[in-house]
Order: structure tokens, then sequence, then C-alpha cells
């Protein structure tokens, strides 16, 4: 259920905790975007065989890993400061939680900023870019509703995108299977299908994170703790 | 450096922390323990094609789950009830951080036990085998000394787990290029290596997780955060 901010960071322990909390959540948001940027430069560069914009990936990801570091001291700080009561205090630590799944996600598209260095030195746009093209939208569209998820404390949207995680793995099944077809066909495809094979996992986890990140938004609205909870169970708690 | 458990847990807000935090500490190395043996376990099913004892270890993944939420659960009350300073917050959150790392090591050991059960269905050891028996001693050994290293505050052998997993990055690298060459051999050596393959990815994330836990370790020890940070920094820290 969608509910407005108010109802849940208002009537905590303090006034100065919501506004600690309000810039926390802002820097969580903000390093969402980088970490989406990456991984949209990421694909952009895999597709065009651009390497100068993958080395920029490479680049930026050490400014992702510090965003991680100062978000994880800021919440510590809140917390002595505050002294939160438990409720409020687990807001704070799913924030924490959600920053490792993002630079996570930074991982994911570093690694896939490689493999388009690889591919681009061999030429030729491999078999399995149709599939790349295809999960890497349907991922980067979970991870920006996750991120506007927990922006507008959307627990159907969070949802949503736990759905859509299942169609994403089955995505990658038959892709990974495609693949494995064609390096049978000639062994001169092997090389090249399996640095796409590693681009497809990597896309896989970044569609796990998001995953998690809506599991912790749905924690934050609701109240529960959801983590290794089937959906359906979850698809109750959010429509109750 | 390796400190006594008094000269890190000692001194703290108050005796009551300082139970609290050894009860932590002791449910992070028992679920340690239980996620190293399902990785053992789920190793020796894929050598042995004991699809029993994949299954079991599949089964066991529920186990490993509910424990970290129940790891997280105890930590969370433990900061609400103390209300810690900085640096003993830290050292709790530390723990939360260092569970998800062992919980996802718990979710590599149950991709190597499916990819037990598939490849046990093929018969015939594939190849591969040599090296996924020898990077996975090496990676049990990395998360044994990780843990190891986190019951006795030993910041030294944290150091030497990171400095080996830099080694196992190495040995992946050449078992996944010697995999690729077997492949290109004869097709019908693709679906196999394939599964091999995903084994041995699992296994150098197992490393990743170790990895990720010493840096904790070291951070509960000498007080600096050195996620992200270049071996030979951390070494001059902890060599001081």
């Amino acid at each position: 259920m969608k509910k407005d901010n108010n109802s849940v960071y208002g009537g905590h322990t303090s006034h100065e905790f919501n506004e600690d909390l309000a810039s926390l959540n802002a820097d969580f948001l903000k390093m969402g975007y980088m970490v989406r940027d990456q991984l949209t430069n990421a694909i952009a560069a895999l597709m065009d065989g651009d390497g100068f914009r993958a080395d920029e990936v490479r680049n930026n990801d050490k400014i992702v890993d510090k965003l991680e570091l100062e978000i994880d001291d800021e919440a510590v700080r809140i917390i002595a400061r505050r002294q939160p009561a438990a409720i409020d205090l687990r807001l704070v630590i799913a924030v924490m939680k959600m920053v490792a799944d993002l630079e996570r996600v930074g991982d994911e598209a570093k690694k896939i900023a490689k493999s388009a260095l690889a591919l681009s030195e061999e030429g030729q746009a491999p078999r399995g870019y149709v599939e790349v093209r295809h999960i890497s939208n349907h991922v980067l569209e979970m991870l920006n509703d996750a991120l506007d998820a927990f922006a507008r404390l959307d627990s159907e949207l969070a949802l949503r995108v736990m759905k859509e995680d299942k169609i994403v793995d089955e995505e990658y099944k038959a892709a990974t299977r495609s693949l494995l077809t064609f390096m049978m066909e000639d062994t001169r495809n092997i090389s090249r299908c399996m640095s796409v094979m590693w681009v497809l996992r990597a896309l896989e986890r970044v569609g796990d994170h998001a995953c998690n990140i809506s599991e912790h938004v749905i924690f934050m609205v609701e109240g529960e703790d959801i983590r290794h909870t089937p959906v359906e169970d979850t698809e109750k708690l959010v429509g109750r």
C-alpha cells in the first residue's frame, strides 16, 4: 500500500531524527541514480562497442564505493546521536542494507564494462545482444522502480518489482540456453558467447538486488521483514 | 595485529552490552560454521555425484536464511536496548553486514548443490573437477580462516585471507580458460563444462565474501574501515 511519507516518517523520536532520516534517504537516492546511470552506460558501451564509455564506467565505480562508505557513516552517526527506538532504528538499518545492494549493482556495472571492452576488441556484434538488450531494459526498469518505490514509500510498486524478478530469471534462463545452442553450432563462437554469458549473469544479479531493495521498502512501509518469504505471502501483506 | 578480546570488547558502554555482544558473536559463529558445512557438503555432493546430499544442502538453506533474520533481530534489539556509543555501535553493525555475507555464501552453496544434481544426472565426471576441488579447498580454508579471525580478533589472519583472495581470482581465471579450451575441442563437452563453470564462479564469489568478512574483522580490531582500500595500504595498518 502506498503511504504518505508523514505516516511512516512522522511521529518518530524527534523532529531532528526525521530531518536526519530525510537527508539519509536523499543521499541513498543520489547513490541509487548514480548506480543506475553506471549500469545504463555500461550497457550502452557494450552495445556500441564504445571503449571510452566503458573506461568511464570503470573509473566512476570508485565514486560509488565512496558513496557507500559515506552513507554508512552518516547512518551510524544518526543512530549514535539520536538513539532511535527499535522501529526507527530499523529504518536506518534498512538504508544501510540497501546501500550494500546498490554497491553491488555498481560492481556488476563495472563487470559489464569490462566485458564491453573485451568484446569491442573482437569487433562484430556477437549473438545474444538482442537478449542482453531486452534483459538490460527489464532490470533497469526494475532498478528504477525499486528506487521510486523507496522515494514514494510505495509497497505495491515494490511488490511489482519482486514479481518482475521471476520473469527476468526465466528470460535469463532462455537466453543462456540459446547462447549454449549457438556455442554448440560452431566452436568459434564459444569465447565471445561466454563473454555475453557473463553479462547476462551480471544483469540477472542486478535484478536480484532490485528485488532485495524492494523487500526493504516493503519492510519500511508495512513494518514486516519479508526477506525469504514467498511472494504470494507478501502479496497478502501488501494488499491488506 | 592479534588483540585479546578484552581490549576490543572491554571498556564499553556497560557490562550488559559486552554480554549481549558476546552472545551475538557466538550466534554469528554458529551461522558461520553451518554455512561452511553447507559448502563442504555441496562440494562433496558434486564430487561424489550424491543427489541425496545435494538435496539436503538445498533444504538446509532455509535454516541459514532463518539464522540471518534472527541475528539481525538480535542486533537491532541490542542497539535499541543498550544505545551503544558510536564505536560499539559499529561492532554490532559489522556483525549485521557479515551476516549478509554468510547468507550469500549459503546461496552459493545452494547453487553448487543444484549444479551437483544436474551433473550427477549426466553421469561421468566431467573435466574441470580437479580445478573445482582445488579452488573449493582454497575458499573453504579462506572461509574458515575468516571465521577464526573473527573469533580470535586476529587482524593478521584476516589480512592473509584478503591476500589469498587475489590468488583464488587467478586460479579461477586459469580454470575457466582451461574449460573454455576443452569446450572448443569438442562441442559435446559444452553443456557439462558450463555447469562446472557456474560452480567455479560460485566458489570465486565465496572467496569474495570471505574477503568481505575479513575486512570487517580488521575494522573491528583496528578501528578503520578498509573497504575499497588497496591491500598494500591495509597491510601497513595491520602491521603497525
